[in-house]
């Protein structure tokens, strides 16, 4: 049933596409689904793709064209004529997906794609959406909704849904408003189904409605559809007028994306990038992360400076520099990962912050305890007692320091509204090895030299 | 619309429920979505929430019982008795959350409650579903499913509607079957509002259907549905045979503990665990890990115990350990998460294992050759040049070899169907750390000592 691309299809195909064999191309593709021609366009050039394009009607190109990958569409986009870009494409896709490959043009580009939507709702319905600013509702919602009127009865609403649904694909549910447009409540098709047609929506209505304002944070959108198991979200206005409405799909790939933010400035990547970028793209998204961390270990190498005589005396001492860095590097990740993820999530749940951090004290003992114990025994029996004394204690301390560090520092970034991922990353690491090392050498110094 | 729960909220909601205020309590939660009642049971104890639910009737209570966080849920069903778990809350929720929570109960209580459905349909749908193996299509689906047969007519197929949606809420899509219940295709409820009712499901139907097989694994079930926009997924047997179906909100659950595991795992937390949960769970996640670490910390120190006559004469070597092991240490989490979210994602692409790893390691020349610089001229102005020299081709040597180890492990550990975000965690970082000091002190050997 799944289609699995492979590269002796691939090998295949591009034969044919040069050799311009339409009819072994048709009898491969016809098949697939659009999902999959487009995973296929995917590793094409935009001649090949131009070629391909040619080989299906509208309706099928547009459901191509917005399955494409953002790389591969904007490749495309930027070499075909605004004309053809109307004519071909964005004639026939939904709103959303019009105004989200719209907004991504030039200037220039823009005005000329809008100037040549001959459908004036079409056109009216971008532009509008071209308005709302970036990770609010208004921004990824398509203005295609079927609606029905408080006052209609059930085939007055049927007859309606025809005229309204041609190009709607995804029908799960009728809104149900006023004169005015203000949404009232939901109406399942299901129930449509199943009603006499004299039936009034007024008596069928389901009025306990979830809606969003246009405004709101895209964060709102996701927990709503979560919270709530919704496969729509209507969105309203300010007036509680309803202009649109959010999909599922669209918030499938939101929660995608977040995760994947997170994962990736968690490990020290700023972009969001994937492993099929250019090299320069991927140096750009690391390299800064690196240089953060070659500060720490600079900072690092002048604390250790400090204590250059105790090293001469005591080389054992760097034994376990290494040990104790990573050490705190690692609880710290551990901290503020959980953290992190909660406050993904909303499920921090009612606690404070001074109980929270007051219970990652308590797990820093538990978990402080046990390795100094371990370690303290390591280089009891391989250095001598002196050394085992110092590096146990400033283990301990490492341990339930980074932990309430770990905790508290993405508690205070997300205060500042900061993403708190950050805190996972290179950076808290860093802090972590630096401070680790001034604890334990400092320790080190009490311990032989006092 | 969004309800917050507040701790005033909370507070005020304890004591109506110790005075046993139920015209208080009503008058308050019966404005809410079942999902929001379920995050305030969330927050009391099993007294409370039995007597909260003596407010709702069954349909009502079955809504927010599924709404439970896993660990309230199985707290409260601990301490409820089987006849009544089956009559207040199983026999009101669908089959799938039922085999779920009978699923996690006991040998012995399972056995009661199944003797204790009453209802045989529901019996038999719970048994079929107890089988299917973990981490499968057929472990997530749910038996309920609205189908037609292929030879009705529409009038027909709205009949038989009526009689079979009568316990299934979402209904998107209606199956089309044979006699031999055989998945033919679907067929939107939109083409049964808007069409004759003496037109035959025949010509109405849509064949393209995309199905899963019981046993396929979560991770086809969660591909499927993401790539072909899909909010239902009908599952079939090894026959074709339609078995039931899986919706978009169970996979949008699966997407988001897919994407914490790896992000948990990456940070060394091996269990799924959350910030609420006790210190003990806490500790038991995090503490192996840390052993890791700590064991990684001895092996370090006992490399670097290998050179301490170098050290002793050459103190400043050991300013620079935790700058080398740092970076080797964010060099490799980076080159991984970006293979272990390319693996997670399936956008590899084709390209293969040797291009990929000569990729990262021109990407490591030049990340490697910017941070060597760098190091080379603050440690040739603070130092001398032959530590200079050391360190800055040191850390050369590392960023490359961290790159190349951090992209060739997740691909070696797929190969071998273990889950790559472990090379992310502080296993690759421990590995690097180790790895990396030797390289240093090697090469510092090399340029002091010969």
């Amino acid at each position: 049933m799944q289609f699995e691309l492979t590269k002796e299809f691939l090998t295949n195909l591009r034969k044919q596409i040069s050799s311009e064999d339409r009819t072994a191309l048709s009898a491969q593709l016809d098949e697939l689904h659009s999902a999959d021609i487009a995973e296929i366009m995917d590793e094409l050039n935009n001649k090949e793709i131009q070629f391909l394009f040619t080989l299906f009607d509208g309706e099928t190109s547009g459901e191509i064209f917005v399955e494409l990958e953002e790389e591969t569409l904007e490749g495309f986009v930027k070499e075909i004529e605004p004309a053809e870009l109307v004519s071909k494409f964005i004639k026939h896709i939904e709103s959303d997906d019009a105004a989200s490959i719209i907004g991504d043009l030039s200037e220039q580009k823009r005005k000329e794609v809008i100037a040549n939507l001959d459908d004036v709702e079409q056109a009216s319905d971008i532009v509008d959406l071209l308005h709302y600013a970036d990770n609010t509702a208004g921004s990824l919602m398509a203005k295609e909704v079927v609606t029905a009127n408080i006052n209609w009865t059930v085939s007055r609403c049927v007859r309606e849904m025809r005229r309204q649904a041609e190009n709607i694909k995804n029908i799960y549910i009728l809104y149900v408003i006023d004169d005015n447009d203000r949404l009232l409540g939901i109406m399942s098709l299901r129930v449509l189904v199943m009603t006499s047609p004299k039936a009034q929506i007024s008596d069928l209505i389901n009025r306990d409605v979830i809606s969003i304002k246009t405004n709101s944070p895209l964060e709102d959108v996701q927990n709503s559809m979560e919270k709530y198991d919704l496969v729509a979200l209507p969105v309203v206005d300010e007036l509680g007028r309803l202009v649109g409405r959010i999909t599922i799909d669209d918030v499938v790939d939101l929660i995608k994306e977040e995760a994947e933010k997170t994962f990736q400035i968690a490990s020290g990547i700023s972009e969001n990038i994937e492993s099929t970028d250019s090299i320069w793209v991927l140096t750009r998204a690391r390299l800064p992360w690196l240089l953060i961390g070659l500060l720490g270990g600079i900072a690092g190498a002048r604390i250790i400076g400090l204590f250059e005589d105790q090293i001469q005396i005591h080389p054992e001492m760097a034994f376990f520099i290494p040990l104790i860095a990573a050490m705190g590097g690692n609880v710290g990740v551990q901290s503020s990962a959980i953290i992190v993820q909660a406050l993904a999530n909303n499920s921090l749940g009612i606690m404070g912050v001074v109980p929270r951090l007051f219970k990652e004290f308590s797990l820093g003992i538990i978990n402080g305890v046990i390795c100094s114990i371990l370690v303290f025994a390591y280089s009891y029996f391989t250095e001598e007692l002196n050394l085992a004394i110092t590096v146990s204690t400033a283990l301990f301390c490492v341990v339930i320091f980074a932990a309430v560090i770990g905790t508290w520092i993405p508690l205070l970034l997300d205060k500042y509204k900061i993403d708190p991922a950050l805190a996972t990353g290179p950076f808290i690491t860093t802090a972590n090895d630096v401070l680790s090392i001034f604890l334990y050498f400092y320790i080190g110094k009490l311990m032989y030299f006092s």
